[in-house]
Protein backbone atom coordinates (compact mmCIF):
# COMPACT_ATOMS: atom_id res chain seq x y z
CA UNK A 1 0.00 0.00 0.00
CA UNK A 2 1.39 3.10 -1.15
CA UNK A 3 2.23 5.67 1.90
CA UNK A 4 1.33 9.25 2.17
CA UNK A 5 4.23 10.64 0.12
CA UNK A 6 4.14 13.32 -2.57
CA UNK A 7 6.60 10.95 -4.83
CA UNK A 8 3.31 9.04 -4.91
CA UNK A 9 1.25 11.03 -8.30
CA UNK A 10 -2.39 10.29 -6.54
CA UNK A 11 -1.10 11.79 -3.39
CA UNK A 12 0.56 14.25 -4.95
CA UNK A 13 -2.44 15.04 -6.58
CA UNK A 14 -4.20 14.93 -3.28
CA UNK A 15 -2.41 17.36 -1.52
CA UNK A 16 -2.75 20.21 -4.28
CA UNK A 17 -6.50 19.59 -4.43
CA UNK A 18 -6.92 19.90 -0.72
CA UNK A 19 -4.78 23.20 -0.55
CA UNK A 20 -6.43 24.53 -3.50
CA UNK A 21 -10.12 24.04 -1.79
CA UNK A 22 -8.58 25.14 1.99
CA UNK A 23 -7.37 28.58 -0.11
CA UNK A 24 -10.93 28.62 -1.42
CA UNK A 25 -12.54 28.23 2.02
CA UNK A 26 -10.19 31.00 3.17
CA UNK A 27 -11.32 33.16 0.43
CA UNK A 28 -14.47 32.92 1.07
CA UNK A 29 -14.16 34.43 4.91
CA UNK A 30 -12.00 37.10 3.33
CA UNK A 31 -14.70 38.21 0.72
CA UNK A 32 -17.30 37.92 3.60
CA UNK A 33 -15.37 40.62 5.20
CA UNK A 34 -14.56 42.56 2.22
CA UNK A 35 -18.69 42.77 1.29
CA UNK A 36 -19.19 43.41 4.80
CA UNK A 37 -16.82 46.51 4.92
CA UNK A 38 -17.46 47.79 1.48
CA UNK A 39 -21.30 48.29 2.59
CA UNK A 40 -21.37 48.55 6.03
CA UNK A 41 -23.39 45.98 6.65
CA UNK A 42 -24.59 42.34 6.89
CA UNK A 43 -22.91 42.37 10.64
CA UNK A 44 -24.25 39.65 13.50
CA UNK A 45 -22.48 40.77 16.75
CA UNK A 46 -24.03 44.04 18.39
CA UNK A 47 -20.58 44.98 19.26
CA UNK A 48 -19.50 45.15 15.28
CA UNK A 49 -22.34 48.08 15.33
CA UNK A 50 -20.15 50.07 17.46
CA UNK A 51 -17.88 53.39 15.96
CA UNK A 52 -14.50 52.26 15.33
CA UNK A 53 -11.86 51.45 12.60
CA UNK A 54 -13.92 48.95 10.65
CA UNK A 55 -17.61 50.78 11.12
CA UNK A 56 -16.45 55.07 11.25
CA UNK A 57 -20.34 56.01 10.84
CA UNK A 58 -22.59 53.48 12.60
CA UNK A 59 -25.83 53.49 11.20
CA UNK A 60 -29.20 51.82 11.93
CA UNK A 61 -29.84 48.44 10.07
CA UNK A 62 -25.77 47.38 9.76
CA UNK A 63 -26.96 44.36 11.63
CA UNK A 64 -29.90 42.78 9.86
CA UNK A 65 -29.65 40.53 7.05
CA UNK A 66 -27.83 41.89 3.62
CA UNK A 67 -28.22 39.54 0.79
CA UNK A 68 -24.67 41.23 -0.87
CA UNK A 69 -22.73 39.36 2.03
CA UNK A 70 -25.46 36.85 2.99
CA UNK A 71 -24.36 35.26 -0.65
CA UNK A 72 -21.11 34.91 -0.05
CA UNK A 73 -21.88 33.55 3.71
CA UNK A 74 -23.93 30.72 1.82
CA UNK A 75 -21.24 29.99 -0.55
CA UNK A 76 -18.92 29.28 2.43
CA UNK A 77 -21.43 26.97 4.57
CA UNK A 78 -21.71 25.32 0.78
CA UNK A 79 -18.15 24.97 1.26
CA UNK A 80 -17.96 23.97 4.95
CA UNK A 81 -20.74 21.18 4.37
CA UNK A 82 -18.66 19.75 1.89
CA UNK A 83 -15.01 20.71 1.53
CA UNK A 84 -13.76 18.98 5.03
CA UNK A 85 -15.73 15.87 4.13
CA UNK A 86 -14.00 15.66 1.20
CA UNK A 87 -10.21 16.33 1.72
CA UNK A 88 -10.30 14.28 5.25
CA UNK A 89 -12.03 11.19 2.56
CA UNK A 90 -9.48 12.01 -0.45
CA UNK A 91 -6.80 11.14 1.96
CA UNK A 92 -8.40 7.58 3.04
CA UNK A 93 -9.13 7.06 -0.46
CA UNK A 94 -5.79 7.70 -1.81
CA UNK A 95 -4.33 5.17 1.58
CA UNK A 96 -6.51 2.14 -0.32
CA UNK A 97 -4.28 2.37 -3.08
CA UNK A 98 -6.39 3.55 -6.33
CA UNK A 99 -5.80 3.82 -9.57
CA UNK A 100 -3.45 6.65 -10.33
CA UNK A 101 -4.48 8.32 -13.39
CA UNK A 102 -8.68 7.95 -12.05
CA UNK A 103 -7.67 9.33 -8.62
CA UNK A 104 -6.21 12.40 -9.95
CA UNK A 105 -9.00 12.45 -12.57
CA UNK A 106 -11.60 12.52 -9.33
CA UNK A 107 -9.45 15.43 -7.42
CA UNK A 108 -9.48 17.24 -11.08
CA UNK A 109 -12.99 16.72 -11.43
CA UNK A 110 -13.68 17.54 -7.93
CA UNK A 111 -11.96 20.95 -7.74
CA UNK A 112 -13.33 22.22 -10.69
CA UNK A 113 -17.14 21.59 -9.84
CA UNK A 114 -16.74 23.85 -6.93
CA UNK A 115 -14.79 26.35 -8.56
CA UNK A 116 -17.51 26.63 -10.88
CA UNK A 117 -20.34 26.48 -7.94
CA UNK A 118 -18.55 29.12 -6.51
CA UNK A 119 -18.60 31.07 -10.57
CA UNK A 120 -22.64 29.87 -10.73
CA UNK A 121 -23.56 30.78 -6.99
CA UNK A 122 -21.96 34.60 -6.90
CA UNK A 123 -23.44 35.21 -10.12
CA UNK A 124 -26.92 33.88 -9.13
CA UNK A 125 -27.04 31.46 -11.88
CA UNK A 126 -30.09 29.10 -12.25
CA UNK A 127 -30.71 27.10 -8.99
CA UNK A 128 -30.43 24.25 -12.17
CA UNK A 129 -26.97 24.97 -12.78
CA UNK A 130 -26.03 25.20 -9.01
CA UNK A 131 -27.34 21.91 -8.43
CA UNK A 132 -25.41 20.19 -11.22
CA UNK A 133 -22.45 21.69 -10.77
CA UNK A 134 -22.93 20.62 -6.73
CA UNK A 135 -23.94 17.24 -7.28
CA UNK A 136 -21.26 16.45 -9.70
CA UNK A 137 -18.43 17.35 -6.39
CA UNK A 138 -21.07 14.93 -4.34
CA UNK A 139 -21.40 12.06 -6.02
CA UNK A 140 -17.12 11.84 -6.41
CA UNK A 141 -17.04 12.23 -2.60
CA UNK A 142 -19.89 9.69 -2.31
CA UNK A 143 -17.47 7.60 -5.11
CA UNK A 144 -14.39 7.93 -2.81
CA UNK A 145 -16.32 7.05 0.55
CA UNK A 146 -17.80 3.81 -1.29
CA UNK A 147 -14.77 2.59 -2.48
CA UNK A 148 -12.65 2.95 1.06
CA UNK A 149 -15.82 1.43 2.61
CA UNK A 150 -15.63 -1.73 0.47
CA UNK A 151 -11.15 -1.77 0.74
CA UNK A 152 -12.01 -1.33 4.83
CA UNK A 153 -15.24 -4.24 4.88
CA UNK A 154 -12.15 -6.11 2.85
CA UNK A 155 -9.85 -5.74 5.26
CA UNK A 156 -11.45 -6.55 8.37
CA UNK A 157 -13.03 -9.45 6.53
CA UNK A 158 -16.79 -8.79 6.43
CA UNK B 1 3.81 3.15 15.75
CA UNK B 2 1.55 1.30 13.29
CA UNK B 3 1.91 3.34 9.86
CA UNK B 4 -1.93 4.19 7.99
CA UNK B 5 -2.50 1.06 6.27
CA UNK B 6 -5.71 -0.98 5.87
CA UNK B 7 -3.70 -4.72 7.61
CA UNK B 8 -4.32 -2.75 10.99
CA UNK B 9 -7.13 -3.19 12.03
CA UNK B 10 -7.70 -0.24 14.50
CA UNK B 11 -7.14 1.86 10.85
CA UNK B 12 -9.14 -0.60 8.74
CA UNK B 13 -12.19 0.03 11.49
CA UNK B 14 -11.51 4.20 11.18
CA UNK B 15 -11.56 4.14 7.58
CA UNK B 16 -14.63 2.01 8.00
CA UNK B 17 -16.10 4.63 10.09
CA UNK B 18 -15.09 7.92 8.39
CA UNK B 19 -16.57 6.29 5.22
CA UNK B 20 -19.99 6.02 6.84
CA UNK B 21 -19.88 9.51 8.58
CA UNK B 22 -19.05 11.09 5.29
CA UNK B 23 -21.90 9.46 3.78
CA UNK B 24 -23.92 9.93 6.64
CA UNK B 25 -23.40 13.91 5.87
CA UNK B 26 -23.64 13.67 2.03
CA UNK B 27 -27.01 11.71 2.66
CA UNK B 28 -28.33 14.62 4.83
CA UNK B 29 -27.17 16.95 1.95
CA UNK B 30 -29.45 15.16 -0.71
CA UNK B 31 -32.01 14.58 2.00
CA UNK B 32 -32.61 18.46 2.27
CA UNK B 33 -32.80 18.92 -1.28
CA UNK B 34 -35.14 15.94 -1.60
CA UNK B 35 -37.55 17.41 0.71
CA UNK B 36 -36.96 21.31 -0.99
CA UNK B 37 -37.95 19.83 -4.38
CA UNK B 38 -40.69 17.95 -2.61
CA UNK B 39 -42.70 20.88 -0.72
CA UNK B 40 -41.31 23.47 -2.55
CA UNK B 41 -40.37 25.10 -0.27
CA UNK B 42 -36.99 26.68 2.26
CA UNK B 43 -35.10 27.85 -0.50
CA UNK B 44 -32.85 30.34 0.61
CA UNK B 45 -31.55 32.23 -2.68
CA UNK B 46 -33.91 35.04 -4.78
CA UNK B 47 -32.72 33.06 -7.83
CA UNK B 48 -34.76 29.43 -6.77
CA UNK B 49 -37.84 31.60 -6.37
CA UNK B 50 -37.75 31.86 -10.35
CA UNK B 51 -39.40 29.20 -12.29
CA UNK B 52 -37.29 26.74 -13.79
CA UNK B 53 -36.89 22.13 -13.56
CA UNK B 54 -36.58 22.32 -10.05
CA UNK B 55 -39.31 25.00 -9.37
CA UNK B 56 -42.20 24.57 -12.26
CA UNK B 57 -44.86 26.69 -10.56
CA UNK B 58 -43.23 29.76 -8.43
CA UNK B 59 -45.07 30.59 -5.44
CA UNK B 60 -44.84 33.60 -3.11
CA UNK B 61 -43.31 32.64 0.68
CA UNK B 62 -40.80 29.77 -1.48
CA UNK B 63 -37.79 32.04 0.50
CA UNK B 64 -39.50 31.26 4.07
CA UNK B 65 -38.20 28.78 6.56
CA UNK B 66 -39.84 25.93 6.12
CA UNK B 67 -39.66 23.32 9.24
CA UNK B 68 -39.90 20.25 7.54
CA UNK B 69 -36.64 21.41 5.15
CA UNK B 70 -35.01 23.29 8.21
CA UNK B 71 -35.31 20.07 10.46
CA UNK B 72 -33.04 18.79 8.11
CA UNK B 73 -30.51 21.60 7.87
CA UNK B 74 -30.16 21.39 11.79
CA UNK B 75 -29.10 17.78 11.61
CA UNK B 76 -26.92 18.61 8.93
CA UNK B 77 -25.31 21.31 11.01
CA UNK B 78 -25.23 18.88 13.92
CA UNK B 79 -23.21 17.00 11.66
CA UNK B 80 -20.76 19.03 10.04
CA UNK B 81 -20.23 20.64 13.62
CA UNK B 82 -19.25 17.04 14.50
CA UNK B 83 -18.17 14.85 12.18
CA UNK B 84 -14.87 16.65 10.48
CA UNK B 85 -13.32 17.43 13.97
CA UNK B 86 -14.16 13.60 14.80
CA UNK B 87 -13.01 12.41 11.53
CA UNK B 88 -9.34 14.44 11.84
CA UNK B 89 -9.23 13.01 15.53
CA UNK B 90 -9.76 9.21 14.79
CA UNK B 91 -6.55 9.08 12.44
CA UNK B 92 -4.59 10.63 14.56
CA UNK B 93 -5.82 8.67 17.66
CA UNK B 94 -5.15 5.89 15.52
CA UNK B 95 -1.65 7.36 14.70
CA UNK B 96 -0.84 7.11 18.28
CA UNK B 97 -1.17 2.53 18.38
CA UNK B 98 -4.19 2.75 20.98
CA UNK B 99 -5.53 -0.78 21.72
CA UNK B 100 -7.33 -2.16 18.79
CA UNK B 101 -10.65 -3.23 20.43
CA UNK B 102 -10.94 -0.42 22.62
CA UNK B 103 -10.57 1.88 18.83
CA UNK B 104 -13.18 -0.38 17.22
CA UNK B 105 -15.14 -0.20 19.97
CA UNK B 106 -14.86 3.93 20.64
CA UNK B 107 -15.03 3.92 16.10
CA UNK B 108 -18.49 1.26 16.46
CA UNK B 109 -19.99 3.32 19.59
CA UNK B 110 -19.21 7.07 17.98
CA UNK B 111 -21.07 5.77 14.32
CA UNK B 112 -24.13 4.35 16.09
CA UNK B 113 -24.47 7.25 18.33
CA UNK B 114 -24.50 9.56 15.31
CA UNK B 115 -27.10 7.33 13.12
CA UNK B 116 -29.60 7.14 16.57
CA UNK B 117 -29.32 10.68 17.20
CA UNK B 118 -29.96 10.90 13.13
CA UNK B 119 -33.18 8.59 13.59
CA UNK B 120 -34.15 10.65 16.31
CA UNK B 121 -33.98 14.23 15.55
CA UNK B 122 -35.84 13.43 12.00
CA UNK B 123 -38.77 11.78 14.21
CA UNK B 124 -38.70 14.77 16.62
CA UNK B 125 -38.27 12.96 19.75
CA UNK B 126 -37.16 14.07 23.32
CA UNK B 127 -34.53 16.38 23.29
CA UNK B 128 -33.34 14.81 26.34
CA UNK B 129 -32.86 11.50 23.88
CA UNK B 130 -31.30 13.84 21.34
CA UNK B 131 -28.99 14.85 23.73
CA UNK B 132 -27.95 11.86 25.41
CA UNK B 133 -26.92 10.75 22.02
CA UNK B 134 -25.38 13.57 21.27
CA UNK B 135 -23.19 13.68 24.44
CA UNK B 136 -22.20 9.80 24.47
CA UNK B 137 -20.45 10.74 20.41
CA UNK B 138 -19.08 13.90 21.76
CA UNK B 139 -17.71 12.03 24.98
CA UNK B 140 -16.05 9.40 22.66
CA UNK B 141 -14.58 12.55 20.60
CA UNK B 142 -13.19 14.37 24.17
CA UNK B 143 -11.80 10.72 25.03
CA UNK B 144 -9.75 10.55 21.58
CA UNK B 145 -8.49 14.04 21.88
CA UNK B 146 -7.21 13.94 25.11
CA UNK B 147 -5.50 10.76 24.20
CA UNK B 148 -3.87 12.40 21.29
CA UNK B 149 -2.74 15.19 23.11
CA UNK B 150 -1.67 12.89 26.32
CA UNK B 151 0.96 11.08 23.76
CA UNK B 152 1.67 14.41 21.96
CA UNK B 153 2.82 16.44 25.17
CA UNK B 154 4.86 12.95 26.06
CA UNK B 155 6.25 12.92 22.71
CA UNK B 156 7.58 16.59 23.05
CA UNK B 157 8.72 15.63 26.65
CA UNK B 158 6.64 18.39 28.59
CA UNK C 1 10.27 12.44 3.96
CA UNK C 2 9.33 12.13 7.53
CA UNK C 3 6.24 9.94 8.09
CA UNK C 4 3.37 10.86 10.69
CA UNK C 5 5.13 9.36 13.96
CA UNK C 6 4.85 11.39 17.05
CA UNK C 7 8.85 10.66 17.45
CA UNK C 8 8.87 13.39 14.51
CA UNK C 9 9.08 16.45 16.42
CA UNK C 10 6.85 18.61 13.62
CA UNK C 11 4.15 15.96 13.57
CA UNK C 12 3.59 16.20 17.70
CA UNK C 13 3.34 19.61 17.48
CA UNK C 14 0.61 18.89 15.04
CA UNK C 15 -1.04 15.86 17.06
CA UNK C 16 -1.35 18.76 20.42
CA UNK C 17 -2.69 21.56 18.42
CA UNK C 18 -4.68 19.88 16.62
CA UNK C 19 -6.25 17.85 19.76
CA UNK C 20 -6.31 21.19 21.20
CA UNK C 21 -8.78 22.37 18.70
CA UNK C 22 -11.05 19.49 18.79
CA UNK C 23 -11.26 20.10 22.48
CA UNK C 24 -12.16 24.11 21.83
CA UNK C 25 -14.75 23.00 19.45
CA UNK C 26 -16.06 20.21 21.30
CA UNK C 27 -16.36 22.91 24.74
CA UNK C 28 -18.46 25.52 22.38
CA UNK C 29 -20.43 22.96 21.75
CA UNK C 30 -20.98 22.44 26.06
CA UNK C 31 -21.06 25.88 26.43
CA UNK C 32 -24.23 26.33 23.69
CA UNK C 33 -26.17 23.24 25.22
CA UNK C 34 -24.93 25.07 29.24
CA UNK C 35 -26.10 28.45 28.43
CA UNK C 36 -29.13 27.06 26.99
CA UNK C 37 -29.98 25.10 29.95
CA UNK C 38 -29.50 27.88 32.09
CA UNK C 39 -31.64 30.79 30.39
CA UNK C 40 -34.33 27.88 29.15
CA UNK C 41 -34.29 29.88 25.65
CA UNK C 42 -32.61 29.97 22.42
CA UNK C 43 -33.45 26.55 21.56
CA UNK C 44 -33.79 25.45 18.08
CA UNK C 45 -36.34 22.59 17.40
CA UNK C 46 -40.09 22.77 18.01
CA UNK C 47 -39.90 19.73 20.68
CA UNK C 48 -37.06 21.25 22.75
CA UNK C 49 -40.44 23.98 24.08
CA UNK C 50 -42.62 20.70 25.30
CA UNK C 51 -41.88 19.93 29.03
CA UNK C 52 -39.24 17.39 30.18
CA UNK C 53 -36.42 17.05 32.16
CA UNK C 54 -33.98 19.80 30.16
CA UNK C 55 -37.40 22.31 30.39
CA UNK C 56 -39.24 21.64 33.20
CA UNK C 57 -41.37 24.62 33.31
CA UNK C 58 -42.02 25.69 29.57
CA UNK C 59 -42.58 29.42 28.51
CA UNK C 60 -43.13 31.62 25.30
CA UNK C 61 -40.51 32.72 23.28
CA UNK C 62 -37.90 29.90 23.97
CA UNK C 63 -37.63 28.64 20.46
CA UNK C 64 -36.66 32.66 19.09
CA UNK C 65 -32.91 33.60 19.13
CA UNK C 66 -31.21 34.64 22.19
CA UNK C 67 -28.27 36.86 22.34
CA UNK C 68 -27.02 34.46 24.78
CA UNK C 69 -26.92 31.48 23.52
CA UNK C 70 -26.86 32.84 20.20
CA UNK C 71 -22.70 34.38 20.84
CA UNK C 72 -21.60 30.77 21.31
CA UNK C 73 -23.28 29.49 18.02
CA UNK C 74 -21.60 32.56 16.30
CA UNK C 75 -18.09 31.62 18.18
CA UNK C 76 -18.61 27.77 17.72
CA UNK C 77 -19.45 28.56 13.35
CA UNK C 78 -16.61 30.65 13.33
CA UNK C 79 -14.36 27.36 14.71
CA UNK C 80 -16.20 24.92 12.16
CA UNK C 81 -15.59 27.27 9.53
CA UNK C 82 -11.95 27.30 10.42
CA UNK C 83 -10.37 24.19 12.54
CA UNK C 84 -11.56 21.51 10.16
CA UNK C 85 -9.30 22.77 7.28
CA UNK C 86 -6.90 23.60 9.25
CA UNK C 87 -6.15 20.64 10.72
CA UNK C 88 -6.84 18.76 7.45
CA UNK C 89 -4.08 20.98 6.04
CA UNK C 90 -1.87 21.39 8.99
CA UNK C 91 -1.43 17.30 8.55
CA UNK C 92 -0.81 17.70 4.83
CA UNK C 93 1.60 20.43 5.67
CA UNK C 94 3.64 18.21 7.67
CA UNK C 95 4.20 15.71 5.57
CA UNK C 96 6.34 18.15 3.27
CA UNK C 97 8.80 17.87 5.76
CA UNK C 98 8.83 21.64 6.81
CA UNK C 99 11.20 23.18 9.15
CA UNK C 100 10.65 22.00 12.36
CA UNK C 101 10.84 25.20 14.68
CA UNK C 102 8.83 27.30 12.06
CA UNK C 103 6.37 24.30 11.69
CA UNK C 104 5.69 24.17 15.45
CA UNK C 105 6.11 27.91 16.13
CA UNK C 106 3.01 28.59 13.12
CA UNK C 107 0.92 26.08 14.92
CA UNK C 108 1.54 27.38 18.50
CA UNK C 109 0.89 30.76 17.06
CA UNK C 110 -2.67 29.01 15.65
CA UNK C 111 -3.54 27.72 18.66
CA UNK C 112 -3.24 30.89 20.76
CA UNK C 113 -4.79 32.92 18.09
CA UNK C 114 -8.08 30.95 18.17
CA UNK C 115 -7.91 30.51 22.14
CA UNK C 116 -7.94 34.82 22.11
CA UNK C 117 -10.17 35.21 19.38
CA UNK C 118 -12.27 32.85 21.48
CA UNK C 119 -11.67 35.19 24.64
CA UNK C 120 -12.21 38.31 22.31
CA UNK C 121 -15.82 37.35 21.01
CA UNK C 122 -16.91 35.57 24.34
CA UNK C 123 -16.35 38.96 26.01
CA UNK C 124 -17.49 40.90 23.20
CA UNK C 125 -14.10 42.92 22.52
CA UNK C 126 -13.89 45.82 19.41
CA UNK C 127 -14.91 44.11 16.07
CA UNK C 128 -11.57 45.23 15.42
CA UNK C 129 -9.57 42.85 17.97
CA UNK C 130 -11.65 40.11 17.04
CA UNK C 131 -10.87 40.43 13.60
CA UNK C 132 -7.44 40.82 13.90
CA UNK C 133 -6.72 37.69 15.84
CA UNK C 134 -9.11 35.79 13.53
CA UNK C 135 -6.93 37.08 10.26
CA UNK C 136 -3.47 35.92 12.50
CA UNK C 137 -4.81 32.45 12.41
CA UNK C 138 -6.39 32.63 8.65
CA UNK C 139 -2.81 33.74 7.43
CA UNK C 140 -1.42 30.78 8.94
CA UNK C 141 -3.55 28.61 7.08
CA UNK C 142 -3.19 29.97 4.17
CA UNK C 143 0.84 29.94 4.37
CA UNK C 144 0.38 26.66 4.89
CA UNK C 145 -2.10 25.88 2.18
CA UNK C 146 0.26 27.60 -0.10
CA UNK C 147 3.44 25.64 1.13
CA UNK C 148 1.27 22.30 0.69
CA UNK C 149 0.38 23.94 -3.08
CA UNK C 150 4.02 24.46 -4.09
CA UNK C 151 5.37 20.97 -2.56
CA UNK C 152 2.61 19.01 -4.79
CA UNK C 153 3.28 21.64 -7.99
CA UNK C 154 6.94 20.58 -7.86
CA UNK C 155 5.90 16.93 -7.35
CA UNK C 156 3.82 16.77 -9.98
CA UNK C 157 6.52 18.76 -12.02
CA UNK C 158 4.09 21.41 -12.83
Amino acid sequence: MPLPDLSNPAFAAYVAAAAILVLKMAAMAFLTAYRMMKARSGFRSPEDAKPGLLNPAPQPGQLERDEYVDRIRRIHQNDYENIPPFIAIGLLYVLTGPDVELAQALFALYVVSRLLHFAAYLTARSHEMRATLWTTGALVMVYMAGACLVAAARALQF
